[in-house]
């Protein structure tokens, strides 16, 4: 059984808290379906993050379910929840926390007009002034990865590093988001799946109106200060390793 | 630290709850994700009004935090909830108020199919019956306008003015409504989101029979009439001023 | 003030009590927004309906506060809600009642895939099983009638007396529907918006596999047999008076 | 009056409180509207099956209303719910229990965009990575089939007996899932639909990419293998008996 320090404890008690609760985030925006989705967190101070266990309904996830794991993304043994099997999606959290230091949060789900757009393969244009906001452009795409190694992990990371944007459309398979914490990834998620859906409905109708690039740099610049949450963070998403 | 008689923070109690009150409405009817969208109410008899912090949860909106402001869009100060910013969209409220004296409510979304029609800078036809009572026409399309200024107030008043639609879609941006209360503009919202959903649809599978224009002006006359509230108001909404 | 027999009484008081309930079966379908669609009930053995009062909100519908009309539609003096006025489109319902005496509900929304094929003056054909069973073949669109008189309802009983259909799609307005009881009314409405968006959605992609007539009689006549409520009421739907 | 074994009655009672349970994931993932879809579940053990009552609100479901049924789809009388008619569907859940022994789980709706697939009488392509972990390929079509007698059984059996899906989309009509144990079929519904929606949302806007089925292979194999329920049963299924 693994011990931690009594402050570290309480970290992992409010990361598990955290973990939980906004799982229920997907629910609510309907992000996901039946037992799909996962939400991870990065313990603050040390190589560990938080995610989801396999195959459990939401009504049942709970701070003690949660799994905590090593940057490799092995179950530490002796935790609460370490009888059970972490999300399938593991290994491709545990990547991009090795690789994203400054990301605190990772998301994934199957949200319908973001696979949508994955499954063709296709960018989401940055057409409204939301996305300007959130994103400060296009959603981009990632390559098509099998699950079962890095695959995964590794194309999010070389899609988003250097990138705006907080999500990547992995091909055929469907959104990951990441954040300076578990909530700003859990936000990312749900203002992906609004823009895939508004700009989809929006160009079934007809040719969209595109917003100037300077117009778009200055909307995201002044959004990401106003919010002014973990901005140097943030911004260090934006520069490359 | 800011006093009023007791007259007026019985008014301004009553705005409170009422703006808080609406939040639930966008909610309810789909409008909002996260923390975007926002309710204000102009405080009858003063030169004030009642908006929605910036960043709080919708879960968390309660009259006292809701944000005094005078018609510059500035914070009272200390007033209930004025220790937090209020909504970004606060200088838009501010100037329909100083510039629109008969409007009493203003709201901000970014509902899915008003942001589709907004992001192609297309109106929206008035092909049925419910959107010629509720708006009297078509609902018309508002500038390309950034935040920050005065250009996205200026842009609703422009359109607005002298129109009989309460609802502007502000080019690659989304719907703002207006009414002779908070309450009013959050219908107006509904009805607008709800009508640029079933229009879209609509015409997804082929060409709309036009309604005559004698047959809307019919409409909107009798609805306006026929629900009776605020009529005098609601007529000055199409007299430029 | 009107008073009645203590059985009439009784008897009025239950349809109260059903109208006012079927109403929250139009919201948990979405079939309806703000204040907008209403169910009717006619009152078994007496010249009576029941139907909602304009303007309410959902959430405040109870039994005392939905009124009781007589079959022109006008308002019975002193009992419960009558100090409030009847749903505007009172006047098509009493006209349904007084030319369709084997109806028992009238109901009506701006359901929005149904406003959509009204908007395009199109019936839906009926090429899905359940439509069959429940509407007998196509859905079939109404005249553009105005508000205000007898054309609405008019419009309604000319197109439904001698078709099985139990919906019809006014132009450019929406669904009314009839039925042996307001349930059986308010369940038309249910099933009219769910063929309605499915045949839409269907046919967005690709061309759809009509069934053959013979097929759609023997589906309607088994289920409204098997189901058999009402059934003589049902068929003398469609027998010409 | 039946009677079995306190052992048996132990097992019966548990599927009924199962299949009553069931019906809500229905209803909470909006497959159903009305009285509409049946869940039923195999008796362990016993040539019998418990199915959901015709024509009660799914808001009154409970497991002591449930029918039992042998696997003739005869109810089984003097138990609990007998006095009521089975679904009008048991014939079809009959004959899939009767020619699949491994069948656990029959589940029935009219969900939308798998409706919408089978108007058109067109597999649901397997383009996405979840629709390739869950269904192992496309989502087949079975023949047009009437109520009554087992044509519609034999039409599921034929098509998904040898068939990695466990869902089959009955032209005209709608899907019928199979699985396991009841909640397993219930989860192909849900995943039957989110396929259906997700993949006809794609094709709206575009071609998609399809995935080789090498690959298609490998995710279906790892995730039968990872979620590891009743593999060998689910591995049955795609033998020919």
């Amino acid at each position: 059984m693994t011990t931690f320090s009594p402050e570290l404890e309480t970290t992992i008690a409010g990361v598990r808290s955290d973990v939980a609760r906004l799982h229920g985030e997907l629910v609510r925006y309907g992000l996901v379906v039946w037992t799909g989705g996962n939400v991870s967190g990065r313990v603050p101070g040390a190589p560990l993050f938080v995610i989801k266990p396999s195959g459990v309904a939401y009504d049942d996830l709970a701070p003690e379910n949660m799994i905590l794991c090593d940057l490799d993304g092995a179950v530490v043994p002796g935790t609460p929840g370490s009888e059970r099997g972490p999300s399938s999606d593991t290994a491709a959290h545990a990547y991009v926390y090795r690789n994203m230091p400054q990301i605190g949060g990772v998301v994934h789900t199957h949200s319908t007009y973001a696979v949508a757009w994955a499954a063709r393969g296709e960018e989401i244009p940055c057409v409204i002034t939301g996305m300007a906001d959130e994103f400060g452009g296009p959603i981009p795409v990632g390559p098509f990865a099998m699950i079962g190694d890095d695959s995964i992990g590794r194309g999010i990371v070389d899609t988003l590093r250097g990138h705006r944007s907080r999500a990547v459309l992995m091909q055929n398979h469907g959104p990951f988001t990441i954040g300076v914490s578990a909530e700003d990834a859990v936000k990312a998620a749900v203002m992906c799946e609004d823009a895939a859906r508004t700009v989809h409905i929006a160009r079934e109708a007809g040719p969209l109106i595109p917003i100037p690039q300077d117009r778009i740099d200055s909307l995201f610049r002044r959004y990401q200060n106003v919010y002014g949450q973990a901005t140097d963070d943030r911004r260090a998403l934006e520069e490359p390793r």
